[in-house]
């Protein structure tokens, strides 16, 4: 038998009034909200690169995983989910098993946060699995969080908690998209960005397109319990702080705020969101990273985290 | 050294008042055409399957191709192209000189059609090439062109000419967007769907989606050269006419118009438009296909084509 898996990953979502010509004609034609920007984004995920499958990563989590990341950047930009288009390559071998899987995974994740999935191309070959997801929000005119915005005097503020990422939450990802509409609403945000590839590398982009520099509280950094974990682990040399600066798939905000709206969302944000912002931080001017640590000091930090590379 | 392919891309189109936030942050930000609809397509190419990378093959051709069969969806729904954004999963040797080859492709065609590129994701892998396009269309409520709407008594008109493609218009593929939007404004249009796997496979899915079947006039069907080149060739066992009904990946437009209108898009298309338009068949109430000869006898027709298929 084969699988059309866009076919079967479209049966399944409900008809939506966002789409004037539905899903299974050559594009689909949406209606975008009146009065709002589209916000569109898109991320591909290749099998041995961004997963290994196995019995610790099912094509249910890959599927999961596909959406979550391109929701987390609509979340890194106030954006509120509308509509996802999937492109897949899936092994001839059990391609069948490994489709359905994906769509379980990709429609659970869209049923949670109102996406309607728009069409797609589904192929098959000879390679391992590759899906690209592309996501596309809305947000009101001029009320995206764009990531060259923050300012010298801004405090930094984290969702959550980073590290350690692969012990697991590299595939559970959970985008901070309600805890990002639910902010947007109440405090002034300067920047944003999701964090994705380490924390020091990801506020490193956001500080260089704002040309500006930042002072890390090292202490004041939510470390994850999985970078506890992970630092205890045999032969890992990086102590828990480290992991939660440089680790990547944190998928947690990291947002510049003025002071008054930085403190108010720490204090208030778990009440509104059901997750914990911290202050780690503030912009100064001037471009670069420093750290302070516990004594006081402020030393120069290195921005580090996940980086492509391939050869010439 | 490390080629950003996205980046790169993006740094040589140059700025566009349809992006609210530019390129280079978590997402990009569009301002949507006022009183238009937005319409999406995704295609995905994989090295192997779609091309095979070598002198006949450059990674700017690829490029080209990527971008072109997402506007000839575009063209099928009588869409302007607006927007598109780019994933690639880039090999790692030679990476740099790919990406930049793809780069070449895209940039050329997205400028030929007044496409801005919006963002992307750049990876690179031990894998082949791939890259998945997504492409963001514009077009007035109501008048997108759908393959459902076509009804007895509707003549069948083709763009072009069909057949041979694997000579080389499968990678120099020209979308038939500006023949598509001069059309719209000009002709009654009731279906319309983008040749990619087969003239006859893909006037039995747009007869399907209408609940309607086609009778194809065959000696009307303009047979492109390279068909007759096919056919000609040692080993080839098929006719020009059968090499016309069914190779994919002419990306001609075909559509289902009324009568009247039909014969005077036939009559003035080749001016209006510079691409040839013929009527090769007409609807009819009922399922399936069925040909009609040279001696006017009509035989029931197999829709064959291009079909994707692995393995359980």
């Amino acid at each position: 038998m084969e699988l059309d898996f866009v076919a079967a990953l479209l049966a399944r979502i409900p008809a939506d009034p966002r789409l004037e010509v539905p899903p299974g004609d050559d594009a689909a034609v949406l209606r975008p909200p009146a009065e709002r920007r589209s916000v569109v984004t898109t991320d591909m995920l290749m099998e041995s690169v961004d997963f290994v499958l196995g019995p610790d990563c099912t094509p249910r989590m890959v599927g999961h995983k596909a959406l979550a990341v391109n929701l987390s950047d609509l979340a890194a930009m106030a954006a509120r989910p509308e509509v996802a288009v999937a492109a897949v390559a899936l092994p001839r071998a059990h391609g069948d098993a490994i489709g359905r899987g994906l769509i379980d995974g990709i429609l659970a994740l869209a049923l949670e946060h109102g996406v309607t999935l728009a069409g797609g191309d589904t192929n098959a070959w000879d390679g391992p699995l590759v899906i690209s997801i592309t996501a596309i929000g809305s947000v009101a005119p001029g009320r995206a969080w764009r990531r060259d915005g923050a300012q010298p005097g801004d405090l930094l503020v984290v969702s959550g908690a980073c590290g350690g990422s692969l012990l697991g939450r590299h595939l559970a990802v959970t985008p901070r998209v309600r805890e990002a509409l639910a902010i947007a609403n109440r405090f002034d945000v300067h920047a944003a960005i999701d964090l994705s590839d380490g924390l020091s590398l990801d506020l490193a982009r956001m500080m260089q397109a704002s040309g500006s520099g930042a002072i890390l509280d090292l202490p004041s950094i939510p470390i994850h319990p999985d970078a506890v974990r992970m630092a205890a682990l045999p032969g890992d040399d990086r102590s828990p702080l480290e992991h939660a600066l440089s680790d990547g798939e944190d998928f947690e905000l990291l947002l510049a705020v003025p002071p008054d709206d930085a403190r108010r969302l720490a204090a208030e944000g778990t009440e509104i969101t059901g997750t914990p912002f911290t202050v780690i931080g503030e912009v100064v001017a001037g471009g670069g990273l420093s750290a302070r640590t516990a004594d006081g000091r402020t030393t120069s930090l290195t921005p580090r985290g996940y980086e492509h590379a391939f050869d010439q």
